[in-house]
């Protein structure tokens, strides 16, 4: 067996009894840990700028995610701020964000539908990790390792409905039915990704499939939901949605090359995760493909009969790196990229226009 | 330890691959099994006649959950076919229909609605036997036990983003808002289960906070929007929201007597589930308080400690069947029907009136 790096796993002990008394610490750590927008010098500077021009909106939302996580049951906001504290990128709200302002948008629904995209993104990944067993996320114990399976999936289930809560809120049926249909695909997608595990027979169209469900739709959704906030005509709405789709593609096409060619300190998640899991990916079909007998029997007897030992992931990682399939998989994520900042061409130049044009940039150039 | 009566959990193969050709005949085979209104002879008389009041709106309703639960990935039919054919009694959608029936309502929006009720409860069945990993459901092999874990928690997923994709176009906010308030409720519930588990200091408020929230949330919900829809003023929706909520707490005290006082071949589930899960219900809280010093040694060992073996079920079982504890619970339930009942009072009298009210009295009387 490989040896997974991450935390050996945590024995779940009965999680939150007691811990009521907590509550006002961990949300008030919680708040300090949130409240000042992210602008990490190490941060890609496309991504820097962008939080730069929607700061006092990004705050706003990161108050909105902190007010709206809580519950009386205290373990909710303890495996909430597990997992929104542990600070992703916060990339699908800031597009919610940018994309209304770049619409000419001025009040201030889009702070707490960014929210409602933030909590649906969140979700998601807690439901992810338990099906997918994972022990890190963003290079920290996953929820389902430090909280359980079963707090996971439930308070998945939470965070899913208070997103739906707070689009009520906002009261926009065109909203709602975005966001609704996005929640769908994304189930969708999972569903099918379950289902090609393991399935070197894979065509590239299921692929993308995949992950136009599992990633993409959300993105596309974030986008729209800007668009719509600002009440743009249907073809700059359409515009939009075709922006977040296409760097949602790209954006998943290079993380799962990245799951073959990071490096691990850097990234904040295990490297050869897809390996272990059997997933199938863009890398792996491009390498299974390009591959001779030998090579071929490998992904075979990984992928497909999922027996793996000591040293395989290093062979994996070898034959990935022979063969042209990492560069394959950025070049089509390129593709994506650029049909992703001809759909903003809809919209007048503008300094949020184009900071959205250098993130789809960087989109990829993370990979290299 | 004590034997698992059910089936063995059956490792779950590669789910849905192939399946894709199979899902025409699954549908069919669904459909067949649904059409007919349930009006099977041995089900008590109350519940009959409610089927038989709302029949034609019933056989809608469950068309709906037929085509709305279909997707283009045939897993997610095939898992939601298995949960939602394997029969339960549609309780929850029946009490939209009904009551928006017996507040007048002459359109034919309380159809999806009811449909929307039974996704979101379907949704939370799927992930209740992830967490409880249940290998039993209504008598057959549960979905988790049957397509594994992932695909459980997943296919819930979509049914529940489903039920807001049916609200979002029926199009009335405070339906929206009735049921992702519910649906927030329950997870709140599933997850204060979670945390006061094998606790036998739990006390019966917060007994009551569980059970209020992860079954009589949805029932309140499922009557609130018949009035809704029905247009009925404001106390006659807090009326049937009450009448719910208390016909929901009821169904739930006599569910946790019945786990350890049913025949199990006529309940269709394993006695003793609760017991092994170390889920602390008002019959466990009834004994342990009314045990003398080596019964309440007892509780502490195979609830708190969760230490079972051998014969431990059994002495459970005799322990409260020995003490008043089934009688202590079905007290507290006749007490919740009655107040159900009262609430009934707000509306005129009629067939449908009182049909509610005797399904109500067979709530308790199911366990006698």
């Amino acid at each position: 067996m490989v040896p997974r790096r991450g935390p050996s796993r945590a024995a779940p002990g009965k999680p939150g009894v007691g811990a009521e008394n907590h509550r006002e610490s961990w949300l008030n750590h919680f708040a300090t840990e949130l409240h000042p927008p992210r602008t990490d010098p190490s941060a890609p500077d496309a991504l820097a700028r962008l939080v730069e021009l929607v700061g006092p909106d990004l705050q706003a939302c990161n108050r909105t995610i902190v007010a709206r996580m809580d519950s009386p049951v205290a373990l909710i906001p303890q495996v909430a701020a597990h997992i929104v504290a542990a600070g992703g990128k916060r990339l699908r709200p800031l597009l919610t964000l940018a994309t209304a302002r770049m619409c000419g948008y001025q009040g201030s629904r889009h702070i707490d539908l960014a929210a409602c995209v933030e909590f649906i993104h969140t979700a998601t990944l807690l439901h992810d990790d338990v099906v997918d067993e994972s022990l890190l996320r963003r290079g920290l114990s996953s929820a389902n390792a430090t909280f359980g399976n079963k707090a996971s999936v439930l308070v998945g289930d939470f965070l899913f409905a208070r997103a739906f809560q707070l689009m009520v809120e906002d009261g926009s049926l065109s909203v709602l039915s975005i966001l609704s249909r996005a929640a769908a695909t994304i189930a969708e997608g999972e569903v099918s990704q379950l289902v090609i595990q393991n399935d070197l027979a894979t065509s590239l169209d299921q692929y993308f499939e995949v992950i136009r469900g599992k990633t993409a739709a959300l993105f596309s959704a974030a986008c729209e939901v800007g668009a719509v906030v600002a009440g743009r005509p249907a073809p700059e709405q359409a515009a939009m949605a075709a922006f977040g789709m296409d760097l949602g593609i790209a954006f998943q096409l290079v993380d799962d090359a990245l799951d073959y060619a990071a490096d691990q300190s850097k990234l904040g998640k295990t490297v050869g995760d897809d390996f272990r899991e059997g997933k199938i990916t863009m890398p792996v079909l491009a390498a299974y493909h390009a591959g001779d007998a030998p090579a071929r029997e490998f992904w075979v007897r990984t992928i497909e009969a999922s027996s793996q030992g000591e040293g395989d992931l290093e062979h994996a990682l070898d034959l990935i790196g022979r063969s042209d399939a990492i560069q394959t998989t950025l070049n089509h994520a390129a593709t994506f990229t650029d049909r992703a900042k001809d759909a903003l061409l809809a919209f007048p130049p503008s300094p949020m226009r184009d900071t959205l044009a250098d993130v789809a940039d960087y989109t990829v150039s993370r990979a290299s």
